[in-house]
């Protein structure tokens, strides 16, 4: 903890049982217990953002701050500003019981006047952070460059029309990959904000998307020569602040990834508002990386369905957790990856308690899918029906197919008789059913 | 024409020009028109679907059939139905005046009792159909198979969990196959209407999507071993009647067929309508694939933007066709490909000549759409403010960064001063003006 | 039970508790148990929707039948097939234990050849339907008329631009009306299918608003003079099969009723697929129609959030249950009204017993969300919340204003000093985290 | 012209026509034109809107300030900053040639230390604006309060749980009608920014309402006891920054205003953008305003269709313009009320004459829009379908039921025979064919 106390009142948060009425509590989140033959909290491995919950506001499109941060309070400058946030974020870290966090360089460190300047700033802040994780056993899940809130972004960083601007966004790129090696962060993330367009009519959107590749084919050479082993992730997101965004999904990620030779390197960053946006079930983009190997974290939040909006709330459906846990356990647990929260209280959610409520929820709301996503694990529920549904191609014919052993003749020749065969009922009710009961044996 | 004339009283459409009163003339298509260094026709290559417009009935989810064609009244049995409905066609094409055509197997040839039967008579027809070509001239865009409205098919075809299923697509599209050859296709579609999941709890979409893999390239392999030279073509589609359609827009087809080594025989059949539902302009859809050279055939139609499902209507807005023809005309013109109106008329629409008015329409939108984008391009109104924009990566640093020659330090010790670098207008509302200029310049 | 029995092999569905492997047996619905001071089944009122469960087969835009049900397979003609689907049905209401039922004239009777014909069919149906509910004891929650399926309402039916065509509306109605009076129905409902427009372009929107009010205005006179006590509903859908359909949502009925004057006589019966639709949480609905006072009755049902069409799934998550209990609860119960099962099994979900596993699951998700909504209600989650945060409007200034005391003078001379007025956290983290502590504590 | 020049370069816009290069012109709004029996001016009535064009900044959830105006630069504190904005705002007026603008009260004037203050400087904002319209001829075509920028305006303002909240809205409203007033301002606007909710957990929708009711009820009292004469509008938004917002659209505003007797003096603004948030075309919300007797006023902009926010652009498209003017002249023209450019540039739209080619794109877009709208009625292309359409209501039995002289059993009997009645065309394609002709004959 720092020399002040951001969060006066509020201790260290405990795992007190769903029967408890206190509202700065867990009721599901236990971290040391074992589910499968892990302990919850290295299943879930939780990171804060410091974006949303340090540097926001409240600030919408229709309205001014209405959080007003006790570390901007007494701040004489930006710098001091950033030193206290670093102080109330490390708190927070700490009395939540995370064991990770996630940044933006501007995050940390506010922006210079020169590139250089900016660097050396960073670099002021890296160390004090790299103390404060010493200090407080908190690690870096992935660090990030914000190549989208100055104006010098506004037609794209990596994909800017200016050549200009993809180097000053390279330089920047250059010092947060430097700064993720340093803290030793697991991962490095982008987040391509404004690499999209606004318009088509002003857009040559095959040489923005080359233009792109040759930027992260590089920054991967750089981090790589300089020693840093962690993941490299893109975090899909089909629009807003643009039109269209070039990482529109993970499907469109595996797609370009692979098209550059960057799907052994990258993987990625999985946000349940963003498959929102891009008309997916958040488990649909889980599965989805999954099955095309580059499933790699995850950006823990939730939209809001009536909206088209990134409302980026937190968690809060087992439905959702739960399945997106049943994935995370499929593929093995997280390596390198984590659940960060990138969401943020609401902007008329003043209390100071409400930004650990808001972790609270969500943390609950992940624990408790854990539990139910071990039971459907470990009762096969909808694993043993899937099995089965496909056991034609295990063995014969069917096992050839999948080899490719058959040629379209004799795959042909095989379907002789149209019978009955096709008819099989998919049992959707029956593992809907299924998934609600366990549910709530929990 | 047929010993029956199924349209009297319609003679052949003619053009008459934007004065005309008369609903059956075009007003804006002149086939014969030249237009850069092609005639009208010879751009647009309209084709006409067997299906919505021979088969379809104005059956809705809610409600029976309300187009009581004449080719079903007289008729004693499936085939004679069948035949009538291809002497309708031919008439219906050769009075239109479109030079092409396309046809799922099963809106030409009824069923059989079994899949020989069904070839079988698929022959037959084929045989007639090739009659049918000479005599009118009109020839054959693509063909495909109905992979989806027969129950066997309700848990998908090449990605059916019972590998016998499988086995009956394959036959079913070996004898698709063969009758596109047999009557001069330029394509073969595949659509993969029930290719997709309607549950994730009873999926394997990493099998699914192996198997859907492993049928393309063996049916490819098929078709070329029997000369096939045509090209073949996925038609995206996100969604209806499944949840969920594996493929889901244009990007992921492309790293789809990137990824089984089919990009150099599969092309994409894009529809405006499925680009809709896929949360995408039709114009993004289509300039996509010409980034990635993919860009095949278009379906033309148009969705209704209130409604979620494919509503399939005929093109209108001149917004829409403008840009559509604007791609086309950029990548040189459609090859193997043309504009087939994958579109019906209404329901409520039951006038014998309603059919000849949607489809009027559909082109006289595209032909003035023609007309305009030949103008933006011959006037240069995107072309030149978009070349001007990216000049910076057209020689110096920005053409090494472009060819991969600048190292990430070296790119980013580029990025030095921050200076109002990036702060240039992208005038979206100028190109937007000089567009609805030209467009009522026509 | 009729003749022959349906469903085999399948008997009276038992409450066997959250441990029961017994996929045909109810988890959470325990019919007898009292929940605060009513049984379990007299707070859920469960019907079963005759027409998907029993005239629906699967069909859908893409693909033919896939539901081959017995009553159809033996029967010589449509009398015959209507006849053993009565059989049919009633069993499957007793074997699964529900009350009611609910019903459109044509799902129960044929069409005949006129009119008179036609509602004589149904009445000899209606005798048959009335000796059923005798034998059973299921009652009818409420009947309506098909008004949507036969070509002939194409173009809507009150509102259909032909003046016959509402003329045989009215005719329809009449005697769908009178069937509901002979079966002791609790309601009429009035779902307008084709009431809206495809094209603003042909419609006078005036116009038919005005005929739809007059419709309903003497419908409700008739069906008053024959001594009919039950509720009127209307069902608010936003489109399909139209784009645009007039009874869009709550709100819209609500101000339509109240310019009528029909406020009185109808209330609205809420389909949770149709408030998805129209852009509104289920729980927007009820709570809209609880506040305007025009509650009346459920369509318990669910969409696909990611389709824009009419999807029709089973409830299950017990978030949207719990929060319509919670309203139905806070209304004091339903009266007239009950959980209609608009609701259909998939497509592909071909065994006989997936309709029985559909509605257990439905009926297991409401009866687990009554008891979390008695749980919020007891343990006054919201309510003191709430109740405290409108506080000031329950004395003094803020209660003469709620009372139209204050003219706009004195109301604005008590706003005199800004202070930190208004920032008052909404707390909704901490209410959605008390939500998801009493969800799982069942 | 204020003493310092804030547009130089750039004199009065004229009309040039369809053939000018110059982007500084219009194309297609010619003033003083005759349309029908009126100017082309006094047909559209633009008035640009003050928020978006003079205090905007360019700022989005994503991204600090592109836009840096020249009346904020040398400016020494807020009071000056105003001053400078109103001196450009009213030279743009001039030069741009539009006769209206519209404006918040915090757009022309900033908030003082306590609510005496504000009004104070309010007022002296008003003195000076009454000169600048005395000067050049521009008028308002309405005012209104901001109520939702403020933090103090989080929940809400005249449906704020906290009464204090309330009074300081009325005491803001009181102001900004007293300074609409003192401008002659037209139309007084409503547009409830925060009045809807964010979560219905913490929500009691009834209450709030009725406070809504309440305040706008005592308002107009007050209102019109100062003489006010003009219309009072509503302006209908669905969501945005609220996750509902009770003014969802037209329809939902008619029943209000109608039940709590508002309907006489209160109108709706309709927003093309959000209707489009709301699911609807344009130019349904028109229409259903004019079929409601409620049209009042119009937000002319335009959304982005994938994007789900409200990206407030300039109108565009010559659909949407004609549709829209085709609906104006039907209800006799504007009154009150005009096409207000609630619109503004794109974020990276930066070059100073940007906001003058954003309007002159809106102008002629409107310009043509109405051009064809009066071809549509001069020709009665739609009408005289629709008269013909719903003639069977003119007269005998059609026109008893329209005028209530029908019971429901005599209406009844009246549909005795099926035959083939209601299978009449709707002719939707032949109806949008005609209007495509129209549009190009332009």
């Amino acid at each position: 903890m720092g020399t002040k106390e951001y969060f006066p009142g509020i201790g260290k948060i405990k795992f007190e049982g769903a029967e408890s009425d206190n509202p700065l509590s867990f009721k599901f989140y236990d971290p040391e217990k074992i589910i499968g033959k892990k302990k919850m909290k290295d299943h879930l491995r939780f990171a804060v953002a410091y974006w949303h919950s340090f540097c926001a506001d409240g600030t919408d499109p229709f309205g001014a701050a209405t959080h007003l941060h006790p570390w901007v309070a007494d701040a004489k400058n930006p710098i001091e500003v950033a030193e206290h946030r670093m102080d109330a974020a490390f708190e927070f870290f700490s009395k939540l019981g995370v064991e990770f966090y996630a940044f933006h360089d501007r995050d940390m460190a506010p922006e210079g006047e020169t590139p250089v300047e900016s660097e050396k700033i960073l670099q002021t802040f890296v160390a004090r952070a790299k103390d404060k994780q010493q200090e407080t056993g908190v690690k870096l899940l992935w660090g990030t460059a914000n190549l989208f809130t100055h104006p010098r972004f506004m037609n794209g960083a990596a994909t800017n029309p200016e050549f200009g601007v993809v180097a000053l966004a390279a330089n920047q790129v250059k010092a947060a990959i430097d700064a993720t090696i340093e803290l030793g962060g697991l991962g490095y993330t982008f987040w391509g904000g404004r690499e999209g367009y606004m318009s088509i009519l002003n857009t040559d959107l095959k040489r923005e998307k080359e233009h792109l590749a040759r930027f992260l084919i590089s920054a991967r050479d750089y981090a790589r020569k300089q020693g840093f082993k962690g993941a490299f992730y893109i975090e899909p997101k089909p629009c807003e602040p643009t039109k269209h965004q070039y990482d529109r999904d993970v499907e469109t990620v595996a797609g370009f990834l692979h098209m550059y030779g960057l799907d052994q390197d990258f993987k990625v960053n999985i946000e349940a508002n963003h498959a929102e946006l891009a008309g997916h079930d958040f488990v649909h983009e889980l599965e989805t990386a999954a099955a095309l190997g580059i499933f790699g974290s995850v950006d823990a939040n939730r939209g809001e369905p009536r909206n088209g909006w990134d409302t980026d709330q937190f968690p809060h459906s087992y439905y959702e957790t739960a399945l997106a846990m049943y994935t995370v356990l499929k593929v093995g647990g997280f390596t390198t990856g984590g659940l960060n929260f990138d969401a943020k209280i609401r902007r008329n959610s003043t209390d100071p308690a409400d930004l650990f409520i808001g972790h609270i929820g969500g943390m609950d709301a992940f624990a408790a899918g854990l539990e139910i996503a071990q039971r459907l694990i470990e009762k096969a529920v909808f694993s043993s029906f899937i099995k089965e549904r496909y056991s034609s191609f295990d063995s014969g014919d069917g096992a050839r197919f999948e080899k490719g052993d058959l040629s379209f003749e004799v795959l042909a020749s095989l379907g002789t008789e149209y019978g009955t065969i096709g008819i099989r009922s998919a049992k959707q009710e029956l593992l809907e059913n299924l998934f609600n009961q366990q549910l709530l044996r929990l």
